[in-house]
C-alpha cells in the first residue's frame, strides 16, 4: 500500500466512524471516554516502557533536554491524563444544543442547532499526553480524529493510542474514530492534510515552523495559532503598584508559554516615575529589558532594541519596552507587531480603556489584569484543544464549543415558496 | 507598478481603512450606507451607459444568452440595488454586540464581543450587481472589502464602485474600506486570494469553476458553497398531497438555483402509488426524469439513471428518482452523494424526522417544507453574501451576523495568575 493509500484509508475509516459517532447519545460517550481513561490506567506500566524507549531513542539522536522534557512522561504528567479524560466526560455536550430558534411569518420554524465539525486532524509534537486530551475532546464533541504526533514520541503515541482504541471500542467506540497515522514518514502530514474530501479542520501544535508547514500545505481549514506576542500597555492613569504587579506576572511566572508578555508600553507622562520601578522589578527577577530611545533614556543599564525585538517572540526571560505617546500610539504599535493573542492595558481611564478594548484587533484583550489567564482552564471552559488567533471559527483559547459547528433544522407543515 | 505590487497596495489600503472602520458607530456607517445609495441613485444614467458598453462588448465576444442576462442591470435590477443598500443601512448592526459574558471565580469579566472580521475579497463574475451589494454588507459590518468582478462586467462594476466610493467618503467612508481591483488581468485574482497578511478572508461567488479555482489558490480562508445538490426524500408515513406540492415546489418553482431539488428519494413502500403521481406531475411542467432501477420498473417511460446523475447538479428541468429502503437508506444517498446544501424529508412519522434531521450532514436540513426557503431572505436575515456548504465559521445562508467574528474582552481590578 502506498502511502498516498494508507493515509486515504486512515481518513475513509475516520469519515465512517464520524458518521456513528454522530448518533450516540452524551451519556454513551461519557461511558466510552471512562472506559478509555480506565485502559489508559491499566496500561501504566506498559505505557511507561514505550515512553522509556522513546526517551532513550532521543537521548541517543541527541535530542535538546527541552524536547526531552516535554516527551517524558512522568507520573504526575500520566496521572493528568487519565483525570483529563474522565474531567472531559464531566462536562456538558455541547451537541444537539440549541443556538437560537426562531419562526418565520410562513410558520416555518427554523432552529440553529450545534453538531459535530466531523473529521479532525490534530499534528503535534513531542508531548505524548496530546494523544489522549484531543482525542478525548473529539470524541466528547462526536468528532473523529486523526492524530499525527512527532517521531520522537511515536513509541509512548501508539501505546497511548491503542489503550484508547481499545478501552473505547470495549463500550460502543466506532472503530475509525480514534486513529494515529502509524508511519513516521514525514510525508504522512502532507497526504493528511490535502485530504480534502475527508478531513473538515486540521489543528496543529507545535513550534511556529511546524504551524507554518501544515498551513502552507493544507487544502482543509486549519486553526492556529503562530506565537504569541504579548503586550502589556500602562497608561498615564494606572495604579503604578497594579501595572507592577501585573507586569510582573505577565512576564515572569511563566516565560516559555504563548501567553507571556513579551513587549511593555507605557505612557510617556509615567514612564520617567515607572519604568525605574519596573525595571528594578525584572531585573531582580533575571529579566533582561531592550528599550527604544526613550526608554533607554530613563533606564541607562538596559541594551537598546533593535526593530527585530518587536516582533520577536522571546519565550524567555528577556522583554522589549518602549514608550508611547498615548493609548492610540499602544494601539498601532501593537496592531503592527503583535500576534493577536492576548494584549492588556493597565488603567483607570474610561476612554483609555475605551478605545484599547475597541481598536486592539487580538483574540483576546484586557484591562487592568494579567495576558497570562489566556488559557482554557482558566477561562472556565474546563478543557482546552488550543489557542487560536485566526478570525475565523474560533478565536482565543477553543473548548468543547469550539469544536462543534451548526446547522439550521428548519419544520415546515407543507409551506412551498411563492 | 507590477501586478503584485497593485494587489499589495490595494491590500494595505484595505487593512488600513478596516482599522478606521472598526471606529465607526452603527449611526454614521448608516448615514454612509445612504449616501452609498443616494449617490447610485444619482449616477443611474452614466452606470447604464457603462452596463451598455460592456452588453455591447460581451455580445461581440458572443456571450452566452444566460451570462449576458446576468450581465444586464435592468431598471429593476438598478432599483434592487439602491434598495439594497438602503435596507441594509436599516438592519441591526452585529458589531459590538454581546454574544456571551461570565465572571470568573477570581473576579474576571468575560465578554465575548462580535467584532469585524476585517478584510475580505469578494470574486465574482458577471452580475454587476454583487458590487453595490457585496459592499453594502461589508461597510455595515466595519469590514474593509477588495472585489474583484469578471472581466465581461468591468465597465459597470467600475462605474459602481465609483459612485459606491465617492458618495460614502463624502459622509466619512473612509478611503481603501471599497475598492475594485481595476485590472482585467486574471493572475490579480492569484495575487488577491494569497495575500494572507492582509486579507481575512475570500468569499467567491459564481460557477463552480471559478470556486474551485479560488479555493485551490487560496492562502487566506474561503467560505463557499461549489454546487447545491439538494434532495427530497418522501417517507413512507409522508402525506401524498404535501409531498407531491413540495417536490413540485423544490424542482419547478426556480430550478436554475442551487436551493433547487435535484434528486427525489422515495420510501419503496409509497414508490408504487407515489411515483406515478409525482411522475404526471413533473411530466406536465416539463420535467424529465431519470430513475434507478426500481423506479425504472414502476415508471416504465423514464430514461434510467446513470451513476453520474446522482452527484449531478442539473439546474435546469431534469430530475433522478431513486427508490430506497428506509429512512437510513435515504440519509446514507444523501451523504454520499450530496453537497451538503439543503435536504428534505416529507414524513409525519416522529422516528423518521428524528433520524433525518440528526443524520444527514447538511448545512440545512428540512421536514415537511420545500427546499427553495434557504435563502437569507427567507431565513429572515434581511440580506445575504452567499451560502455556505463549509463546515467552520458560517454554514447555510450568511448574513451580517456571519460578517463577524468575535473577541474575548476581559476586565480585572488587578488579577494575576498564581
Amino acid at each position: 500500500m502506498s502511502l498516498h493509500e494508507e493515509i486515504r484509508a486512515v481518513g475513509d475509516a475516520a469519515v465512517a466512524a464520524s458518521r456513528q459517532l454522530a448518533k450516540l447519545t452524551a451519556r454513551r460517550k461519557n461511558v466510552i471516554l471512562e472506559a478509555m481513561a480506565d485502559e489508559l490506567a491499566n496500561r501504566r506500566e506498559e505505557i511507561a516502557e514505550a515512553n522509556r524507549r522513546d526517551l532513550d531513542e532521543g537521548k541517543e539522536r541527541q535530542l535538546s533536554s527541552a524536547m526531552l522534557d516535554r516527551l517524558e512522561l512522568t507520573d504526575k504528567r500520566f496521572d493528568g491524563m487519565v483525570n483529563g479524560l474522565t474531567n472531559v466526560a464531566a462536562l456538558k455536550d455541547p451537541v444537539g444544543s440549541k443556538i437560537s430558534r426562531w419562526i418565520r411569518p410562513n410558520g416555518l420554524e427554523i432552529r440553529k442547532i450545534r453538531v459535530p465539525i466531523g473529521v479532525i486532524g490534530i499534528i503535534y509534537e513531542s508531548r505524548p499526553n496530546v494523544t489522549a486530551d484531543a482525542a478525548g475532546l473529539c470524541i466528547k464533541t462526536s468528532n473523529a480524529v486523526v492524530l499525527r504526533g512527532g517521531k520522537e514520541s511515536i513509541h509512548s503515541n501508539r501505546a497511548i493510542a491503542a489503550a484508547l482504541q481499545e478501552g473505547g471500542q470495549k463500550k460502543g467506540l466506532p472503530p475509525g474514530a480514534v486513529q494515529l497515522i502509524q508511519t513516521t514518514d514525514r510525508d504522512a502530514v502532507r497526504e493528511l492534510v490535502q485530504l480534502d474530501d475527508c478531513l473538515d479542520l486540521v489543528i496543529p501544535r507545535g513550534g511556529e515552523a511546524l504551524i507554518r508547514a501544515v498551513t502552507e500545505m493544507a487544502r482543509v481549514p486549519v486553526i492556529k495559532h503562530y506565537k504569541g506576542i504579548c503586550h502589556t500597555y500602562v497608561d498615564a492613569e494606572a495604579d503604578p503598584e497594579m501595572a507592577l504587579s501585573i507586569c510582573e506576572n505577565a512576564k515572569c511566572q511563566r516565560p516559555g508559554v504563548c501567553n507571556a508578555m513579551e513587549t511593555l508600553l507605557v505612557h510617556k507622562d509615567l514612564a520617567p516615575t515607572f519604568l525605574p520601578r519596573i525595571a528594578e522589578r525584572m531585573q531582580a527577577r533575571g529579566v533582561e529589558l531592550r528599550g527604544d530611545e526613550t526608554a533607554c533614556g530613563i533606564l541607562s543599564d538596559i541594551a537598546a532594541a533593535s526593530e527585530e525585538d518587536w516582533s520577536e517572540e522571546y519565550l524567555d526571560m528577556i522583554l522589549s519596552v518602549a514608550v508611547v505617546d498615548d493609548v492610540e500610539a499602544a494601539v498601532a504599535h501593537i496592531n503592527r507587531y503583535g500576534s493577536s493573542h492576548s494584549d492588556a492595558i493597565i488603567t483607570n481611564s474610561d476612554a483609555a480603556r475605551k478605545t484599547f478594548l475597541a481598536e486592539v484587533d487580538s483574540s483576546t484583550v484586557y484591562v487592568n489584569a494579567s495576558t497570562r489567564f489566556t488559557d482554557g482552564g482558566e477561562f472556565g471552559m474546563g478543557a482546552e484543544i488550543g489557542i487560536s488567533t485566526d478570525k475565523l471559527h474560533a478565536r482565543g483559547p477553543m473548548g468543547l464549543e469550539e469544536l462543534t459547528t451548526y446547522k439550521y433544522v428548519i419544520t415546515g407543515k407543507g409551506q412551498i415558496r411563492e
